[in-house]
């Protein structure tokens, strides 16, 4: 039977960047043949980066993303490189527009294509039939299906051929989808070109799938996906081939930039005619003397905790790096919150790289102030006082405020600084709010909600102390300093915005509020199903309100600013304007 | 001929009120069978209030919304009004699952349908065909098609019937839609309900569209359409009637809740078999007397500033009215922004709502100070000053600011300051930035840029000055006091945050970067496309620079708020993080 050396290219693209990435696939392509490889699998829209959203649109984009693809085949074929197959996937078109007769809204007129180049030249193209429109996907709105199955016949000169289908992404996941029909073509070897970003429990599922499919069809399946950061989602990457048994024959590291390599063994091209819409193109493969064998290559993932904090890493190193920030600037209050944003920025860029600015009021304890000094100590990051006391006097005196109106000018004089120092040095200002506190509104709009990007955004906040406490057992398994203070872990969680204020004095205790809002959030559980799942009653319909009409957006009249930050999945997205309960 | 008399309930419906949405349906129930009228068309969602995005995925809300129908048959019948034939729109579900096999993503599981209501019971039911999933519209995400078509067989006891069919929307234009299978089917009447939101020169396209439908199929075409501001959309009715021939029998005005009535005379049904996949439903009309006849009622549109104006006046009344803000706060600066949003509030919720705040500091000139509280004193609304200096100065002393960091304290304390008043009263916080300086970034993110509502939003600054000018000539030409003053309008503007500042200091003149951001922005034309209509290249180039990089971004590290505000289609949605130019 046929022997193809695959080589996947995790690669990490810069949306819209096509020169940089087509670097990034210029070399992977190198060390692949320097490899002896005979085929490259790059990501879905590796050459673009994903997601483009409304660039699908844009003529002017779709035209530089049409001249990248011959221009990366003529410049493979010229760097030597030819020979190689490399499958890379791009968005095509301007095609007649899908939809609508009479609308003169602008609509989907370009394909979630993969090109299939050797020798200098496209040999084959492929478009995505399914596009999937939940959660954090828009495809259907951007791209137009396609409708054409294909099939390459590979094979060296005078030896015998492996048929080698090709699909991207959710093809792959819709029952009765392409699968099926590659299944009656008969091809021995299926390649998925994917960008499928991380979810917590994402690779439980993920990987099964690949499983499953490939034993349906007793076909090998090649799984390449894209690694990196991309505004609110992260690629975890975690490519992987698996054969008709459902056997792992190799398996990339998740959150980084890799070349994974591995021979497969496809079974041989046979007679049976093609089905309806499906086209075949024949490759003729490297005529490679026997490569060097490949040693085993199967990554194990870490635990679960460990994956969700090199996620929150990566993407927020990928969205200043790719944005170009110099460095990060946050508040830190010695709470929970501030001292994980701080650890995750640490890792992400740098001690050196990292602005750590404590505002302490009258109303903080010595031990908040201690506590942040400690942290910026154990990180080795930059550290610097600014007492807000006279700052915020003169406000509250000539405004005459009170209460919550007063307390908020405590947030917002701390905002305004930490956004003056990154007016000043240029400084990404960094927002320490975590899910739980989004989602109920516990936090002052334009104070302690003010950045440009909120790591820990999608990350409950019990889910922010196991991260705390697993963040230091990891230090202490490696012999280094804990980072995070204990005391930063273990006290009460309070705003110190009055005097021994406390969390809990406004909210349920964070176990169950965490519970209430998964089901409420995630789920989308009505508040009925929720008590029917045993919660008290009036817990969660204080809750329910908090989420849906919080008072925080009617007294103050606004609604929370848009801060870009990790996202893993989307949770639901309502009207603003919207009475449940009338 | 059968005669029938039609009343279009355009009504103002409030998404998630389904008890007060259905109050606002047996009201105008009650009306139309007091005028005699056969059937009551009601909106594209007029029970449940349009768009209600990913509640279209909540059990809880699906339960209430399918509840709901029935409930209002009973009630219509409970109050004597079961004779009348209501057709009204809801969501319906929840259904099998559109989409995915094996993923465990959230998916579409409703339809967006119509139900047909007589004697306390369901008749008949139509789920829209085609959905939208482009500009403002996410349907597809959140909808299953209908694959049906319904015609009612309408007759009155012993007289000849008439074919009424049925759709949805953008079943109307869509070309080779349902309207096709509709002329197969022989209807004499075709019922369309809408939620189609206002943009400017919808008018141009709408009603062309609607003529062309009821000529190529010899069909009486009534359109009916929603009303009202929910959160950055509103619809503005311009419900209508027109004949096989294309003449207007009825027309709605805009912008207001409206019951419209028009007899119509369809051809008599016939015995042409009824097309695949439509459904046929006999329907007995009410055994009316011969009604008193109808006046002849044809709105008159006003020209495109009115309309406009009248849109941005609906839209902010329904936000403020929805959501339940007892009234509204803003900044008043003397210039032209805060002027037009004054005064569109004062229109929309009267001047005892509206407090206008002047803050000015060291660089405010006298003259704008003056332009304040002349706009206050012409508007009548609430006025107060209060001066930044002082409040200023501590933290650019403390901090050490220069440069534009220390001017967006300026801005910043300026949004503290409305901010702290909302929090204080409870008042909405209006946020004056228009189109132009959002698109550019021309503004300080949690300064001027801070608020709940941005009225204008959508209102590129020459078409701010345009609707100035038009409401002062309004105001003349009824005798009125002319509400903004001449000086507000003329003089250059400024952001007064240095001294002898003006906008053109840093951004090329509007009514070129309007030009070009019409083109960019809205038409989506790539920087050499606009270069290639004639612009200067390094304008065209400084102009998208500022949009997709700008530079407030980069510096400031913070994404714009998400404001909401009125919004009239949507502009390009794209990826934060973006490289066109590497």
């Amino acid at each position: 039977m046929p022997r193809l050396r695959l080589a996947l290219a995790q690669t990490n693209p810069v949306v819209g960047n096509f020169s940089g990435n087509a670097d990034g696939l210029v070399a992977a392509a190198r060390r692949a043949r320097d490899a002896g490889a005979d085929i490259l699998l790059a990501g879905e829209m590796a050459l673009s980066g994903y997601p483009i959203e409304d660039l699908a649109a844009q003529p002017s984009f779709l035209r530089a993303a049409h001249d990248a693809v011959p221009a990366l085949a003529e410049r493979l074929e010229a760097e030597g490189l030819g020979d190689l197959v490399v499958v890379v996937g791009y968005p095509d078109g301007p095609f007649e527009p899908r939809l609508l007769g009479s609308s003169n809204a602008p609509t989907a007129v370009a394909q979630n294509a993969a090109a299939v180049l050797q020798h200098g030249a496209i040999q084959a193209r492929y478009a995505k039939h399914h596009l999937p429109n939940y959660s954090v996907f828009d495809e259907y709105r951007i791209f137009i299906p396609g409708d054409e199955l294909l099939v390459l016949r590979t094979a060296r000169p005078g030896e015998p051929a492996a048929d080698v289908a090709l699909i991207i992404c959710e093809d792959l996941w819709r029952d009765g989808g392409p699968v099926g029909r590659v299944l009656q073509a008969d091809a021995g070897l299926l390649l998925v070109i994917n960008a499928s970003p991380f979810e917590r429990d994402k690779d439980d599922v993920r990987l099964p799938l690949v499983t499953r499919r490939a034993q349906e069809t007793d076909t090998i399946v090649a799984y390449v996906n894209i690694v990196g950061g991309q505004d609110d989602l992260v690629f975890d990457g975690d490519s992987v081939v698996v054969d008709g048994a459902g056997a792992i024959l190799a398996r990339a590291p998740q959150f980084e930039e890799y070349l994974l390599l591995v021979d497969v063994d496809p079974d041989e091209a046979t007679d049976t005619p093609l089905p309806e819409h499906v086209a075949r193109v024949d490759i003729t493969l490297p005529a490679s003397p026997d490569p060097a064998d490949l040693a085993r290559d199967v990554a194990v993932l870490p635990d679960d905790r460990e994956q969700l904090w090199n996620a929150l890493v990566l993407g927020l190193r990928d969205y200043v790096r790719k944005n170009r920030f110099p460095s990060v600037v946050l508040g830190l209050s010695g709470g929970i919150d501030s001292s994980v944003v701080a650890a995750l920025a640490t890792d992400a860029i740098g001690a050196d790289n990292v602005y750590g600015i404590s505002m302490p009021s009258r109303y903080s304890s010595p031990g908040s102030k201690d506590d942040a000094a400690e942290l910026a100590e154990r990180l080795g990051i930059h550290f610097s006082v600014q007492a807000i006391a006279d700052l915020v006097a003169p406000i509250e005196e000539q405004l005459q405020l009170t209460g919550t109106a007063a307390e908020n000018v405590q947030a917002r004089i701390r905002g305004m600084i930490w956004m003056a120092e990154s007016n000043m040095h240029g400084h990404l200002a960094l927002t320490n709010g975590n899910k739980t506190e989004v989602a109920v509104g516990y936090s002052t709009i334009y104070g302690d909600a003010a950045g440009g990007f909120a790591p820990i955004k999608d990350v409950p906040k019990t889910l922010v102390w196991e991260l705390a406490r697993w963040r230091n057992e990891h230090a202490r398994s490696r012999g280094e300093t804990e980072p995070i203070p204990v005391a930063s872990i273990e006290k009460p969680p309070s705003a110190e915005l009055r005097p021994d204020q406390t969390d809990q004095d406004t909210l349920p205790p964070y176990e169950l509020l965490d519970a209430i809002l998964e089901l409420y959030v995630t789920q989308r559980l009505g508040r009925e199903d929720i008590v029917a799942q045993g919660f008290d009653h009036d817990t969660v319909f204080f809750v329910a309100k908090l989420v849906d009409q919080s008072e925080w957006k009617r007294r103050q009249g606004a609604i929370g600013p848009k801060i870009s930050g990790m996202a893993f999945g989307r949770d639901r997205r309502l009207p603003i304007t919207y009475r449940p309960n009338l």
